[in-house]
């Protein structure tokens, strides 16, 4: 397991994770650019977006992970909360000030959404089995 | 967007991907070591995991991601469909001849689950706005 330290140094060096929430009842996960700033997920989405709907006070999971092919090793660490759109504007030109980069075309308006996190763990991962098989996919 | 067969070469290739799942009704994301096979999604998973129980028949997101951070540009694919745990001898065998490494400890006796899409999709993805700022996060 990683210390909770260790997942907010993750999650503050980390520039890309995956957003999982439900969509029309079923599960949906989308990379995001983020920032992980006084102790939340941020990001940024456009309005209008097929899935604009569900960032709104929703639960979500937030996970990033990094893997090494060469030692076989990695970590993962999974933020567990709540979404809000960030309204307020001095908050909003808080997030503006963070420097990060967006998939967003500059001419789309943006709202932030925040990931509050309820619960954050992280784990170490690595390959036990190694039953080399010479089957085919 | 990516083409279904550009989608189903970035699944071939690639190792580790991302379930998104709901558990106890919250969204939830694991990495999961997973091989693309005959148009399925497989990975093993221990039986009395916490998670065990949400493996069978359940809705089911998963994601592969890369990104370049020198061209910052990337790509992700999207699988949406229902996990099936794989109890078929002969299935089984052919699942194990693929020579899958694993997380779960070599002695714990594991599980093949298999997700079938209903859905494939996939897209490139950019970065578009450097309004770098001076912020602190």
């Amino acid at each position: 397991m990683l210390s909770h330290t260790e997942c907010e140094e993750m999650l503050s060096r980390c520039l890309i994770g995956r957003i999982g929430l439900l969509s029309a009842g079923a599960p949906l996960i989308l990379p995001v650019i983020f920032a992980y700033s006084q102790g939340a997920v941020v990001f940024r989405t456009a309005p209008g977006e097929k899935l604009d709907a569900v960032w709104v006070n929703a639960l979500a999971a937030f996970e990033i992970d990094d893997w090494d092919a060469v030692t076989e090793t990695g970590w993962s660490v999974l933020v567990r909360g709540r979404t809000e759109s960030v309204h307020d504007e001095s908050e909003v030109a808080r997030l503006e000030s963070l420097g990060l980069p967006s998939w967003v075309p500059a001419l789309k308006p943006t709202t932030w959404v925040c990931i509050r996190p309820l619960e954050i763990t992280g784990r170490r991962i690595g390959t036990f089995i190694w039953s080399r098989g010479s089957g085919q996919r």
